[in-house]
């Protein structure tokens, strides 16, 4: 059984304001709740109908504690999915405090506002073993339900910071490197350690703020014809890049 | 001005049984339109707010022959924007009467079914400058408008063929390598000529129907912990490998 009260708050939580306010968000599915719950993440609800509380191995503290078992119609009122026979999870976002860790490539987002380019490139991130990014604050929010939905599971993994993107990059002790259609081509970019790739907007590219901070750009050379690469597949382009081709 | 019969056939262009018996279909906004028109494709109409006619060069052609000036009302209620303050066209299909060209790579995509992907990976590889598509029959449509929209405008270099993909990869005359988690490491993939690449279903790979067929297997390495990349990643990443990487 749910509660009205609680009914209302995990509703707001798809609107941004609600999520800041309350530091919390939902993941919908199998799959994400799944990963959030092995991830070790703060959960403050569980809401799953009994074919998945039969199907899967929950945590006794779960079990014992803040799961509600609710049936396939309350999951898609309150939640984003069209279809949820599984379950929905209520979460509290990860305190950031730890610093962003230099010793390994960080990915830079500056005005990537859409959600399901973000939750892609979360989700390639990860494959990557890349596990710091920072994003422009007008970047799509890292907990909306889409973005979440996008990453496959992968947000319990990779740790967001927005913050001021100038601002981060003049004090990055990492070489910076943007993705730009006139930089050195991708297959010849080289460094001998970690990297800040910053990626920005398909529509504006990099800011002119930005490339002061920069050690270089990159270019996916282009052979045809298309006008630019889509963020999320630039991103995945070039991360391989930097994961098995730099010395 | 639009006709009653003219709106009803636009608006029944969204749906691909329509689509398939008019050899029709729509495009939107104005980089979309305007790769149409600069690549030739047979215009059937062209409807266009003021602002649009205004901000550019038509050739002579559809301004006299198939030109309808609307309001930006009238494209949101055809087409699939919520906004639209410039255009939609309709399309002929080209006939593929021409066959696969295997003289440059081919990408061929077995049960990709989301618009928003087949779309990315139409952008991707006109990037690339890789022209021919092959997809199975549970492929998305090519003519969506969902698709149409992630192309981004490179719909109109791509040339998709619709078949029963181990049918066409018995009589493919290029070596045939899949995407799969266990294959040779992807920047060890040599190849000194053009290959097929193919690209199965995020959630179920290739198909066993289709692994007699091919001449290897390549994996992107993982070096994180997500299950999965994103169809249109994997293949992004692989076709840049493809072009630069290859002997």
């Amino acid at each position: 059984m749910v509660s009205k009260k609680q009914s209302k708050f995990i509703k707001s939580l798809k609107i941004k304001k609600y999520r800041t306010r309350e530091k919390c968000f939902i993941a919908e599915g199998r799959k994400n709740v799944l990963e959030a719950i092995a991830s070790g993440m703060d959960l403050r609800y569980l809401l799953a109908t009994d074919q998945f509380i039969d199907n899967n191995e929950l945590p006794r503290s779960i079990v014992e504690g803040n799961l509600l078992n609710v049936d396939q119609k309350i999951l898609e009122e309150l939640g984003t999915f069209t279809t949820n026979q599984d379950c929905l999870a209520v979460l509290k976002m990860p305190d950031n405090v730890q610093r962003v860790d230099f010793k390994d490539h960080v990915v830079v987002l500056d005005g990537v506002s859409d959600p399901g380019n973000l939750g892609t490139i979360i989700r390639t991130m990860d494959w990557f073993g890349i596990r710091h990014l920072v994003c422009s604050l007008d970047t799509a929010d890292f907990y909306n339900p889409k973005v979440i939905n996008a990453t496959m599971g992968s947000f319990a993994r990779v740790i967001p910071y927005y913050t001021d993107v100038p601002t981060f990059l003049a004090d990055c002790p990492l070489p910076a490197f943007g993705a730009d259609l006139h930089g050195v081509n991708a297959p010849d970019w080289q460094s001998d350690g970690a990297v800040a790739l910053v990626m920005g907007s398909e529509s504006h590219g990099i800011s002119s703020s930005l490339a002061q901070h920069l050690e270089g750009k990159v270019t996916i050379p282009r052979i045809g014809e298309a006008e630019s690469l889509n963020v999320a597949i630039a991103t995945g382009i070039l991360c391989h890049h930097m994961r098995f081709n730099f010395s």
